[in-house]
């Protein structure tokens, strides 16, 4: 039997509490410590875990020698500092997302994580549904053949944020799924984003994002916190096969169309066009079976293979660096006036290296 | 008993053939003739309402003095030609969508028809259906309140056409009926469109339209010819009530929702922003019940009365005059790149002015 | 090039001019008189197609030696006696359902067609829709594994009928789907109706049918005229897979889920009986794509084939007889307090002859 | 602040520990003792809630004095004796369904409660969710007139039990709420039910059940171990309006049809009888808002203020007693052939007397 890797939750806040039963739960990790400086809140966590170690300074914890790897869940603007100590201190690193506050420190993590042979995640909870594993793998495997099209829809009656817009609210989750999903990751042309502020909040609460692909191919968003009804739909549309996700459909969440349009190139070119440079496949529609699996379960058995198995994890820093490139590239798009910007340079370079 | 209206039908292809039934079946008008410079073509219509007039050469229809109105159902680069002959022969006219083939003729068209006297129509059929009717007076009845956004969605596994793309092709609908149900009509504060060709077909296949209206709202178009699955769907966001209408729902076309987001703005500006400054309203869903109608005998019957009455129709020529220039700047932002084009100025004028 | 088939339409009422229709389309069938002792009805049918011939006397018809078969569309108590006639005159016949009022006359002409070999087809005009027929065949071809239960919902709101309770009217169509799709036809061990009249109309308005199937398998139907949204549903449970079919939902009619329970009798009679007795699949998916085709043109085609090839057609005389007799065993069995009637025994041995 | 009532749970296998988390969550009580032989399975439920107290043998719990009232979660067969203890020793009581073993048991803890002046509630927790509570409300306000028909279905892949088969499994919730909406509770004028074991499980695997009403309405159930999909759907038709409850769509789990057929019985009961005889309503419909609320609270909330109230809950023994009185009726019919039972006089007498 494999000894445990030993973990502790950084963040007794909201999210942090359900790492922690998921790290404790599985068979990979043994739970030592709950870290915050509110040590009411930390020991209300540590309670339910058979009374785990409970620490206010994060000095004390990165000291400590029984600590494998931390799991930060705390607000997205002290993930550098957090993250940066950890890795200094010889910690595996998993972030919530955001990844960090600016790409730029994002991009920092990236470059200490990788100095020091030490993995660094972004948790993209979403990324390990089994609906999204299934898609990546269907893409991966090239069952939809190229990718044409992803057009992504997550619109309700959502609570307005103080501190951030529908973009940063909702699109991290519609990027994040469809960076795991595209075999290269998703790296745009450019990144135009439309907002719009109906009701005054000072905020975009309507937003759309355009994302040109290579090959002429699109990605689309529409996030929207106004919608009265819940829609999570995403169509990704390819070659060969279009697959549809639809998250709220419990008893068929993935359908996989094999219907489509061939263009006959050679016609198109011809003098006379007509109806015969195009055909189409109305083929059978399939609904793989899904497992029932929780998510952040998932997600844990993945950042401790990773740190076993010394590669980057599925969701890693890098992924969680794109994401965070687009959704800066988004606020610069809004703030003029709905240019396309293109996702700064030094961006696409890490990028590039890293992978 | 009122005296029925005389109406030749201009154009055998396609469309005519519904035209010509329609305005035989209904009440308001008798169907004298049809056109076409095929004339098997349109004796074959003819022969199919107790064998009406065949007429082979538009001078010789236009000179009969047993016609009072002509419906055209040519392709579009001849709307203005004829419509343009009949008007000057003293006759009413409707034309089917898009009014011209370009905006400027269009205008022509609405000028011509507007000195003397006559009644132009635009045939945007989908505006007579029962439930776009019943969108338009809950809208203006202000039951929604005020129009935070718009969003549609109309998107299948389409044919892709010779002469147009995603946008000529299905985006006019989309169009009409926002013009039809917004008070004012649409009147974008600018257009930007976003296409994506990635079969390669030398038009877009894919697309997007984004539509920036005053106050802050915003309209959003999705027109796709790659979907597997046809989605016609609607959604009307007010500041008192939520519209959605599923044209492929049969038994609950329209829903109207009465939830949605209060913002208290005193709260807002106030140093300590919290959640208060937000409230919800989770309230009943209601469905009209909707009669079962034919669009196009509502709009024959919308014909007759706007001669009758000496009124402009509801979707008078002003009304596909609007749809047709929101249509060419999205020419024009396709053509440039995706920037965001005014409506020009002319046009703005002219609505103006005509309204 | 074969010759066409030469038929008569007789009843040019409600579905008489839809078989007209449908005759003249297709390839296999020259239509050559319609006829109904209303000599305007039938008029005003033939002028449809071409001036086909006008009769009002049936004896005029029959005579006729430019005929090989007719099609009935007349009130059901009438098709005994027109039916005979024709066969006497060695016509070819299909009748619309049901196949007669009484079983016994139905059974008469069974006998009287196979005695003349000439061909019997019973309307059973769903059946040659292309999802049922896509069910027959993944039945008969075993997808499914032994039939252990068939669950089928017909309701709506509906016209209360004045000469038929809901039975009569609506489980018709259950009732010949089920024949069609199931290998030998629909034979339940007894018919038990239960009926529900809470309106005081005088007739069931809401009905069960429970059917009991060899090898402890069930049928069973409900149709109903007071429900306010109309549900088509049948779900086929097999040993291997289970479909259901939606006829409501045109995006997805057929769904086959490769989902069951596995029994493993063995264990079942051990001392300790667990719930490993029990074992489950949770498989895939599959919907089928399905051929745009009418019925009636496909129904039109299979009486050709089967006069063509000297063979029963797959809706023949006999599945017509089955659906009566099931029909009349609900009747008695509702007469009798929701007994468990039999199918008569002279019902059984005819069917078990003439299969 | 009125001072909190105190209960114990008696049973901790997998739905005490439900129980005890609900009523140690709200404010109308608290939890004492959790009672169970297996001291260990106790004491774990224990231990979630603050340390309350272990206890294993009943005599012991029902003798505290402080205690007042138990909630029973054992098996079926031990809810008689348990409970008939309890209530000598003055506690109030609650049973998970069913009520008891046999109807005769239940009768007598029903006369025992009654006697005793205790309150003696059925834990029928479907009851006390918001759909259900709101269908409860609309019947009885009168919102859907009088009741025509009730159909419920509930299927779903299934357990199969050991000890019970699928109308024991799943119809008492059917049972339950359909006699928690009708005004005077479900009194049916017989049961049959008819069952199917096409697996050859020894017992039914798919079963209906008819329950004539008064009035010439009648409620069905059909309940499914061996359907792929789930659906939970029941439809309540009424003289004014019908609903349908469909539990599986969140997003609008009650819609009100206020469409219906109107009977004219003066032209029904004419010579002529022509389409006259009815007329439709073609209504809106309409789907209330639902709060957000846990069914146990709810319950829990109930329990204590019948006692407080001194009133029968709303979902009292007799109530228990006439779902249970239905299930062995059911069982009856089943035993011979489908025969109609009807619900033995002595539960009609009682329960007759009881309300």
């Amino acid at each position: 039997m494999i000894a445990k890797l030993r973990i502790a939750v950084i963040g007794a806040g909201y999210w942090g509490p359900n790492l922690a039963r998921n790290f404790d739960a599985g068979p990979d990790w043994e739970l030592v410590a709950v870290c915050d400086r509110d040590r009411a809140r930390a020991q209300l966590v540590a309670d339910r875990h058979g009374g785990v170690r409970v620490v206010t300074a994060l000095d004390d914890l990165l000291t400590a020698e029984d600590i494998d790897a931390v799991a930060i869940a705390t607000p997205a603007a002290t993930h550098h500092q957090i993250a940066c100590a950890a890795l200094a201190a010889g910690k595996h690193v998993m972030v919530e997302k955001p990844l960090a506050d600016t790409a730029e420190r994002g991009e920092d993590m990236v470059r200490m994580a990788a100095a020091a042979g030490l993995v660094l995640m972004a948790d993209h909870t979403y990324c390990y549904t089994p609906a999204v594993l299934k898609m990546r793998e269907l893409v991966r495997e090239g069952a939809l053949g190229d990718i044409l099209f992803i057009d992504s829809v997550r619109v309700n009656l959502g609570l307005i944020q103080p501190d951030v817009d529908v973009f940063w609210d909702l699109a991290p989750h519609d990027l994040s799924i469809m960076d795991f999903v595209l075999p290269g990751g998703l790296r745009p042309l450019s990144v135009t984003a439309h907002g719009a502020d109906p009701l005054g909040a000072g905020k975009s609460c309507v937003g759309y994002l355009v994302l040109p692909l290579e090959g002429g191919a699109i990605a689309h968003v529409h996030v929207n916190w106004l919608s009265p009804t819940k829609i999570r739909q995403m169509i990704i549309g390819g070659t060969r096969r279009t697959l549809i996700w639809d998250d709220l459909n419990p008893q068929q969440r993935i359908s996989v169309y094999d219907r489509g349009v061939d263009l006959n190139l050679q016609a198109l070119h011809d003098e006379n066009r007509a109806s015969s440079t195009v055909s189409y496949r109305l083929g059978d529609t399939w609904s793989p079976a899904l497992p029932e699996r929780e998510a952040l379960g998932a997600m844990a058995a993945e950042f401790a293979a990773s740190i076993r198995e010394k590669r980057a994890p599925i969701t890693d820093g890098e992924a969680g660096l794109r994401v965070l490139a687009v959704l800066e590239a988004a606020s610069r798009s809004l703030a003029s006036s709905a240019a396309a910007e293109s996702v700064a340079p030094w961006e696409r370079e890490l990028i590039g290296e890293a992978l």
